[in-house]
């Protein structure tokens, strides 16, 4: 980006130039929280809370992506619905099979969308057998880590432990230092639920608390780190998100569906906490970025009917969200200002009117609570149009 | 509706027949609170809470409603984006303007759509200048009585007071006469906003609550009775609800946009309350029902999140307030049961496949959490199929 200027300047007089019209151009959406291996599951089997939801239904379908051909399947549609719902990044969390990782950066890098994609890693289960050991895990994440060091462009690796029920301490640890060595971002759950948190006190008795079982393992802001959900905090956890610079992955329906909890938002925030919106595929069972804003705000607002003193966010805020918000982690992204790459989607916003004058503002408010996928009628990544993607 | 078979029954041998294959057929769905005078503003403005939203949005676009030619643009978008979304059934708030509210009725008339149809009467101000006079009120409400006496069909006439604060005494007296006299059916709105409340205890002192307000002057089961929001209610209101019959109207998105609150639903439904759904055009955003059927869902977890003895509300149970339990306010509608009236949509989930072998069921939760009115291909209101309506 060099600026948005009224007049071309005459340093770019000659230049192409693409007329939009009357249409409104806003950054891409960036989703920080999503699993690809899910997405069959997305709008299925609600009625459940996390645990039981993982045994009924996440499971199963982690399973079924073993098989090179369905994953394929799957990952063409995600990749297809992201371009359609103008998510341009994306962190995206893969399975625990080689083949189907390796697939998924392929896949990805043909697309033109940006994201950074991490094999996921669970190799204890404290209810039943862990889906992977710990010695296949490691493997796995040192072939990744390989074959994509040099891969610095759109398409990145990003290392993943599941959470920390799911990793021994050893797979932890290992994790912490290839950060370091491949100097890898990292991205897990954290205080999701609150059986979820009951187990890592059960399991890490040593630790103060979750957020610190990842930070003694060297795998909480010592890189760029993403941690999803983030509801059930202590103050203590929230200081230390802020001062290791996490960035926290707000998934709104996500976290309604699954009936964990509501994120404090506004606490958040007024921290200097960084936050950004996933749609957290498929325990949230949507792709479109406005109805999870919309999610956002109104959960926001239901923290403010119960404690007033907690602000309720704006609609201008949950723009920010999705956009610079999450953009972030990806480096320069999700504004318009000097120096960001160019990430942007270009609304039509035509079938939305209501015979009223509306200011600029009031019709971006308007394609928030009301737009959908049709909306959205271009997408840029990085200063390149992006068409569709054919996988 | 004679029934669901199998196979055709021998006594229908020979009748047309229409086969939809593999798509879904689902009853109607059903909006029983909407004000068609605020379609304009849909998806604006949502960063206020009730009092300061009507004052800067609501009322302005309401008195831009007085221009006949700006109404019928108005009302025809809203009825053709009902039909869009597949609501075959709806209780219509319209506006203070006499000529406008017969062009609603004549409009919807034409639809082939099913409403009940009230003019909004406001005639004290707490705040400020009454919208009407007492006395412009009465003939309006006496006129539309008159007119639409003999209109049994498929749009009848609702009388609608908007609310105790913006009625007087002698208005409400008049109504509930009315009611009686005309054989007409009333809606209002009741326990919205905690300052609403306090506004009527001011004004009624004598009254023990906001229902016996409405309940003293005829307005509360004497006939059927539809009461949007209830939120803030009191036990005894509660259960004044439930033995005087009265249709709750639910609007989950409209009560989280304004900061109004959630409703207890499980507690309503325990009680034996009856509820419906309701969009509440424009303080809700959206005519999508599947949206506010999934809005109704999170918020009831997050009551359960709160008090975990208030069991959240299931993806059936959503969907049956969507469908029979908002359309017992027309009779026998939203159901397939023998005797009931053929309102149906048929579903075409083809896009929101997912690789997998899915149940019936999993295929309308499926399309509740994901789908949009592109999925639904035909709608049929009192057995008859409804074009796009012309208007």
């Amino acid at each position: 980006m060099k600026g948005v200027f009224d007049r071309i300047p005459s340093a770019y007089e000659g230049a192409p130039v693409t007329d939009y019209g009357d249409k409104i151009i806003i950054p891409g959406f960036c989703d920080i929280h999503l699993h690809a291996g899910q997405l069959p599951n997305m709008g299925i089997g609600y009625d459940c809370e996390l645990i039981d939801w993982i045994g009924k239904y996440a499971y199963q379908v982690e399973q079924s992506m073993n098989a090179l051909g369905f994953a394929h399947r799957c990952y063409a549609k995600l990749i297809s619905d992201l371009w359609l719902n103008g998510i341009t990044r994306s962190v995206v969390l893969g399975t625990y099979y080689r083949q189907t990782n390796d697939l998924l950066f392929q896949m990805f890098m043909k697309s033109g969308l940006s994201a950074y994609i991490g094999k996921s890693v669970c190799d204890r289960s404290p209810t039943g057998v862990a889906d992977e050991t710990t010695e296949n895990a490691k493997q796995d994440l040192l072939m990744l880590a390989d074959t994509y060091k040099d891969q610095k462009g759109l398409v990145r690796h990003i290392l993943s432990p599941t959470y920390v029920p799911g990793c021994t301490p050893e797979i932890m640890e290992f994790i912490g230092h290839l950060a370091q060595e491949y100097d890898l971002p990292v991205t897990s759950h954290l205080c999701e639920n609150r059986t979820e948190v009951q187990e890592v006190h059960r399991l890490h008795p040593e630790a103060p608390d979750y957020a610190s079982v990842y930070r003694e393992y060297g795998l909480l802001g010592q890189k760029t780190t993403i941690m999803a959900h983030c509801i059930h905090t202590t103050g203590h956890e929230a200081e230390l998100l802020r001062d290791c610079g996490v960035y926290v992955a707000h998934c709104p329906h996500s976290n309604l569906n699954l009936s964990s909890g509501v994120m404090p938002l506004r606490k958040y925030l007024n921290m200097g906490i960084r936050v950004g919106l996933g749609s957290d595929i498929s325990a949230g069972h949507t792709l479109n970025m406005m109805s999870t804003m919309v999610a956002a705000i109104q959960g926001s607002k239901m923290r403010w009917m119960i404690n007033p003193q907690e602000e309720s966010v704006t609609t201008r805020e949950a723009l920010y969200l999705a956009t610079k918000g999450g953009g972030s982690v990806f480096g320069k992204v999700g504004s318009f200002e000097e120096g960001y790459e160019f990430d942007a989607l270009v609304i039509d916003d035509g079938n939305l009117y209501d015979f009223t004058d509306r200011t600029l503002w009031e019709r971006v408010e308007r394609f928030i609570f009301r737009g959908d996928d049709r909306n959205i009628v271009a997408r840029y990544v990085s200063g390149s149009e992006v068409a569709r993607p054919q996988l």
